[in-house]
């Protein structure tokens, strides 16, 4: 599909609907931690215009000072700053009760996961063809097509089983669903554009996608892709891990401290990730030619395997990384971070919604213009006096 | 402040850096579900290039077909389109564990707002002078200030240690943290946008924002905004509650359903939400004059308590709602539920990193320029064949 192409992936753009609630598994949109590695704070250089303030006029204009954090409490006569230190040491009490409240969650996460385990088991069985949905299922199923689109599920029903009383002998040889994981992953907006056309027939192996937490004393979670034999590589599966920082950011969050895939041990030319040219070079002293193999990196869907090292602090701060190429690291970290984020909360929960295109409506939905906004005055009336 | 210009309010603009960790209290960036109220589904027209597919060709190139969600299915071979039915079906049994989940996190979270409470009202305590920082609580605070800015923070604490020796009369009898909350809200990108200059005067008796989740039967939360008494309206306090839906939408999240504010009883003359103009008339037919008042809505923070009603279902499916006006409500209810969200979720919980403005640093740490990614073939090497 997109070999040719750039790979911008567009999954964080456009803005996200807000009409979800901030209730329990969601923060707010623009959040964003200082991150260890590669953080790079700035100080917004706000411009205010002058105006008249009576009262407090002091600390009414502190909000629009470029000052350090620190630097609010340096202009703030002596006891307010004394109190505002007893705020920040009171703040750093709630952090700590805050990250129970995380770890708590986490192991709610764990829990629920034993509990959508069976399910997850069941799809497969009956995507790989190991076993057929009951009728309970189907009839289960049929209801929720019929709640998102009544007309046309009760003709696809009947379509369907008219075609289920003479089915053709090719019919009735399918296994299962077939290519249902490389359906949905192409159904995921950002996904897509990283699955090339090659990737496509080696994911077409793909058999399923598992989420799996990291041990206790390491939070984070590991994506397991199991795949079926196939003339590509020898894994029988591959892991792509994301570790969390110990410590939460300052908004509260886990902070992601790095990525780390599985090697795949591509069979011999098979490497989806590489491309090789052979050139003709020839040694000017001796006249003879040689061959060259020239190999490269290509965009491919498994290079998700082989994720962007994060300089460390030391590195950065001994300036040892160029400004650009950081910029750059992290815009790929992100985007990784991205992926593996959507995969274990969309992706693995939804596949079915992925693999019919329906996730792509509610995916969608969020997406609209930043159209500013417009103030409110439109109720305006009149009275007599 | 802003009172004469639009109130643009750049809440959910930029890209969220996706650096924060997906574990246990977010959900993906982009994520939409379709809400009830104002639905307005699409599915994307996705054009795809020709290309040649081998193997399972028609199941293959359906992420590419315009397809409605039961749409694929008609195009599936009978038994494979059983097989997608009984999957729907299962999906169905996990959105019912996974609703389960959400309410055990919204337990979770109220069970540690009891924990966050008296951190809280310890806040208030020191914040309004009821109650000085205890020398524990001020030392706490220096460890944080040393941590951000180990320089800054030992001049800060010097100069003020020096000035705590000779304190004058008018420092002496500050009490508190004067302006504290106003000085918080006004650190918000989003909120500093509504408040005008003449919202401050009244946002000064503010002296606590409070968080409390909604009755058991009701999922949702309110905010209490108390206040001293004050020129401008009688109530001791003002409330924003939000109104969760039952059903969970179809990316597994809570959905706004609705925002109800207190009323405000406005002294007389002193209505912050409408400006009053007094023009004269002339009757044609007597030719006698008479004053009218014209009273209109202007920008203020306090019209965050009047928020606009959503439409029932009935008036937009009987087509009583205007597209135009429907797009702009939806707008004014999605920075209606940002705001309550980021009370709620940010500013409650760190307002003493909004008052100091080290909030604004890691709010903007993940606005960044959307620049498309590019690819990751940048590490060519040779070797000799």
């Amino acid at each position: 599909m997109a070999e040719d192409k750039q790979s911008s992936v567009p999954i964080s753009s456009g803005a996200a609907s807000s009409r979800i609630a901030p209730t329990p598994v969601n923060t707010p949109l623009n959040a964003a931690p200082i991150s260890q590695g590669l953080s790079r704070p700035t100080v917004p250089d706000i411009t205010e215009e002058e105006t008249e303030v009576k009262g407090e006029d002091l600390i009414n204009r502190l909000g629009g000072l470029n000052l350090r954090p620190t630097g609010i409490v340096e202009v703030l006569p002596a006891p307010v700053a004394r109190r505002v230190e007893g705020l920040k040491g009171l703040h750093a009490e709630y952090c700590q009760v805050e990250h129970q409240l995380k770890r708590e969650m986490l192991e709610l996460e764990k829990k629920y996961l034993l509990k959508f385990t069976p399910i997850f088991e069941r799809r497969k069985a009956i995507l790989l063809g190991a076993s057929e949905p009951t009728p309970e299922e189907v009839a289960a199923g049929e209801a929720v097509s019929a709640k998102d689109d009544p007309d046309g599920a009760a003709v696809a029903k009947q379509e369907r089983e008219d075609a289920e009383k003479n089915l053709s002998a090719e019919d009735k040889a399918i296994k299962g669903i077939p290519n249902f994981w490389l359906t949905a992953l192409r159904n995921h907006e950002g996904l897509s554009d990283l699955i090339t056309e090659k990737d496509e027939e080696a994911l077409a192996y793909l058999t399923d996608i598992r989420l799996v937490y990291l041990a206790d004393t390491t939070p984070g979670f590991k994506l397991i892709f199991d795949f079926a034999p196939n003339p590509y590589f020898e894994n029988e599966y591959l892991e792509k891990s994301y570790h969390y920082q110990d410590e939460l950011g300052e908004t509260g969050d886990y902070i992601y401290d790095r990525a780390v895939g599985s090697e795949i041990k591509w069979k011999e030319e098979k490497d989806l990730t590489k491309a090789v040219e052979i050139k003709k070079q020839r040694n000017k002293a001796t006249n003879r030619t040689r061959l060259i193999r020239r190999s490269h990196t290509v965009p491919s869907f498994f290079n998700f395997f082989n994720p962007p090292a994060q300089p460390t602090r030391e590195e950065i701060e001994n300036g040892e990384v160029d400004d650009d190429l950081l910029e750059e690291l992290d815009e790929k970290l992100e985007l990784d971070y991205q992926i593996g984020e959507d995969l274990k909360e969309r992706i693995i929960p939804r596949a079915i919604d992925y693999f019919t295109g329906k996730a792509l409506e509610y995916d969608l939905e969020g997406i609209e213009d930043e159209d500013d906004y417009e103030d409110m005055d439109d109720d305006d009336y009149e009275e007599e006096i």
